[in-house]
């Protein structure tokens, strides 16, 4: 099988990236291919950011639409419904998949994640993906997603975070809430000795799981295929025919 | 004060009747504005069209940020937390009006609204604006978008279905489901005997309310402006610096 | 327009404060009446004083019933239900509005109220208005209802627990919990740089929006008006024939 | 033990079916007084007969304040927080032990009131009292409350629909929503084949058993005594010193 | 009237504590007889405690299942669902009996508890018996649940605990979360001045109650006898013909 | 890697099914041993089945603890937190793998069972699993769970009734509630046009997922190892030293 992982930023070396840890965690009979948008933000940090990384993804769906399954390396999960609305394949973000897998492996998790102020869509995710009481708090180092894979503390700090998060929300398992936090998933897991899950290599293999069982996003109502509807100006290209 | 009124969908003859409905709600000091985008969709019927429209949306807001505020005419309230970003004034969204409007007349409102297959967002909205139980149900009447001004008909059905919702779903008040209902109003209410809200009127009131208030959104942590950021390709516009 | 302003205890110089904040809110063509109840509590600080300030309450809306719109001025909303089935004319509780309000421009807001014991009421009522996490926090401040006006260290105490609010609960804006602390939004919200909330204000608005509107409480079942009723001894002058 | 069960209403026929009640489950050594209060409504059918009829319950508890229990015989559980805080022994309205003992017999019970207006009250004071989901429906059988003891055709009527609400809310257990209606629960029972409660019964065996537990009101806080009050106008015996 | 009391544990001593907490909460009419199971753990302090306590609770019921009710004296409620379906009267779990409790005596109630890992079956507990936020907290002292009679330091260490949740919560009563801390509930509330409540003696009263009423669980549907079933292996006295 | 795939009840036809759907399902590194208890009820159809289930299910992991992950094969999820605290590898109920994988590929889901009398369960489970809303409704066909791989009619019926289900709850996808059920799948999707997911396929890929993402069950306090402890009478064999 063939999945596509999206990277919703334009930034390559994080694709690379996101494509080590969706590789790393892929079946032996799974093709895991990242690929970059053609448009939008170097990285997404606020809802501007995550609005605009909107339509390269829907873009980057659109030019490969034979693909079995597709994840959406963002863990704001953007353009989620849309990208359900046009894949033929099952569609995972990667807050979605890591946060049913940590609600498999635990009572209730701490996200961390970057920026303060990407918290909101955190805890907006969790409310629609997760029952009430499993996310049990959010967490931000304030070190912005390009730095990440850059800073040689930022791994460090993370698990510091991440202590503290386990103690102060009393949860038994970590989300890493940034797709730049791939790599750390193993070391933070040694030294905290609990579960940490980043949402890359679950979604990878969440959608690999669905593809396997025959199930791909349902057609039903609202998920169902957009109509055909003329756009205009730098969007005309978007045109449903 | 002016009001920026933004129709998320490019039909100026939407944006016509919008404008219509906005300022025959604003008061006599306040200068209503309707704006068409210069990108995007002729209509707004699934999450693709939804996600495509913000682009649009948030041009409308970075060129004329000078307004006292803005309201944004769709009931999907596509882009509402980026516009919230962006805007100098206060920001609302038309389905976000209508329900806080609806919660102040009654005990509990059934939604009606176009297609089918847009109910998922209407539950969703209702459940991060208004008390669980307030929002008691929505309900389609399948007619498009665009023919509701029109179909003659259309007036007719969307009543009686209103109609079918008070019984069904013991609800006290209806809130249009889309800016396309503006017009309805008044006379759903002199048939039904019961509150109707347009959320395109709810929404000039209550953002007037705000600026009179002095109230802008805040700008601590989440909605604070978004930070400067590299944009490529087709979005490259989008560029923060 | 003409909206009663009903200051639900027995202080004069109170009702003078809140009018003062209503009428600086209001539109120029509303007229602001604030009037005083005949009979209640001189402050409202417990349940048993919440629920005795109704007879009075209800008995201003009697007393003039052809009011456009009515505002309850205490933060507890006490009687709201009871003055919707009498009024012809939307009504809204101060808290009501003021939550309303800042669920429009914030992420989450938290009270900064009086007494200890009123903080439960604040709960309830948030449950009752704004979805769930919403409201992030109630805070008392602990000085009497009364002292407030007249003693000069309370506004720095109440912008110093707002303060600490917004930094314990993660909020981003705040309501000012109680009618008596009207005067304090503007300074504190020069001071703490986020919105502050004023119910006064934000319920003249509010209502005045509503008639503007063309809306008032529903008369479908629980909000028609009520059955004559026979009352006896001190109340008997209630009686509804 | 001594518990004082006053009857919100001011009609003497009520009072004394209550009393009835009241005392076929009240044990050995527990002595029940059922009073009628000297102000207020006739009968409670409305937010306006329920806000009124609180002045004359609060008289009744000051007026002897040393019963070791208190029940609050209307299903709209009146003033019960304000009663909270004069009595020196516990109080239980009638909804609420009703909906305490009936989630103690089934999964999931159905109310059976009177009136259509009054049912969003009972759906609020079961969102107070017991989890989400075990309240399951509320129907009204458009009786009037004072017509329930001398309309023979009343009985057979709100079994009938208690079996409806049986059937449609996938209920267990039915919880009458009406003193009234107290006579009705052992026959409804038995046709129904499924736990009927009377609240006035289950109120006054709670409050017995809380008696025996030593527990009262926890004067913590919200509930303590309400603090020296002057009132004035009709109402100024309900001054505080 | 006749009430078995099944201390799920097969520790006698504290079969005995059981049964001095319920004898002494029984009224004068009702035979308290407390029993051992003859199988299972001799504490309950994990899942797989509680699950194994469960074949010996039922055991109880099916060897006399002509009592008029029922209480399971362990805080974890463990086998009460099956347990529903045994038994001809009524059953309660203490942890559902003190909660309810709770909730008609305060705004707010802390759990007190033994060992940290049954926190979460507390809260899971406190979902379903009561409305969201009565519970508003569960502590654990780590005192191991049969050292609790024995270590002369617990009950100060326990007392300690609970001031520390009245304080950390907000809360306005304390509910004991364990058995084996029956007979520190009278001390506590002294020392604590907030209602303290035993779940032992709360059930009992709590099922005389519901037996005075002529209330035992709903044989509708959920709770209706299991249906005959073949048990095989060590179970095998469990098949039922 | 060995997947433990245990039946919860002891009919062998049924383990022999189970085994098929997992192994369908399982990678092609995957090894999948279904396995009968030694000791329990022949079909788990009331919570009396459920709760007498949990002793056989914890000796299947007892006798075989070396396993890199566990499948709890029956709808109810018996026995899932104790199993967890026991079992090395990660452990998955079959509604909790097959309701977050129907998460992620509809809107909401219907639950489609066998008795009546298990849809508390159900519900029960979803909102443990899942957000709110997403569980739209149980429906149960009312044939016996070992009825159902005999009575040529079954599949039809539970199809039919799944039908009726996405009409009535508005969902877009299906869960089978029962392993009986895990030959329909395929058939029932392809009748109906929307996804269906069969809990025991389900859970083996998502177990199979967490052991690939080196994921197993948190032992940070609620799931760590029960403590050693002294078993008496029938399970005796259960004791820890």
């Amino acid at each position: 099988m063939r999945i596509r992982v999206i990277n919703p930023n334009t930034t390559e070396s994080m694709t690379a990236l996101i494509e080590a840890s969706a590789r790393a965690a892929a079946g032996p009979g799974t093709v895991v291919e990242a690929v970059t948008p053609i448009m939008g933000p170097a990285s997404i940090e606020s809802h501007y950011d995550e609005a605009l990384a909107v339509p390269g993804i829907l873009r980057a769906i659109i030019d490969d639409s034979g693909a079995d399954g597709y994840v959406l390396a963002c863990f704001g999960d953007p353009g989620l419904d849309a990208a359900r609305e046009l894949a033929s394949g099952p569609v995972a973000g990667i807050a979605e998949a890591a946060m049913h897998a940590a609600a498999m492996v635990g009572r209730g998790f701490s996200v961390v994640t970057t920026l303060s102020r990407t918290r909101g869509r955190a805890h907006d995710l969790a409310a629609r993906y997760v029952a009430p009481g499993v996310c049990r708090g959010v967490h931000a180092c304030d070190i912005p997603v390009l730095e990440l894979e850059h800073d040689p503390a930022a791994r460090k700090e993370v698990i510091a975070l991440a202590r503290h998060a386990l103690e102060r929300d009393g949860s038994d398992a970590i989300v890493l809430g940034c797709a730049g936090m791939a790599g750390f998933a193993a070391a933070a897991s040694a030294e905290l000795g609990v579960p940490v899950i980043d949402g890359v290599a679950a979604a990878t293999v969440m959608v690999q799981s669905l593809v396997t069982l025959g199930l791909r996003t349902s057609t039903r109502e609202e998920y169902a295929p957009p109509p055909a509807k003329s756009y205009t100006g730098l969007l005309r290209e978007f045109t449903r025919s």
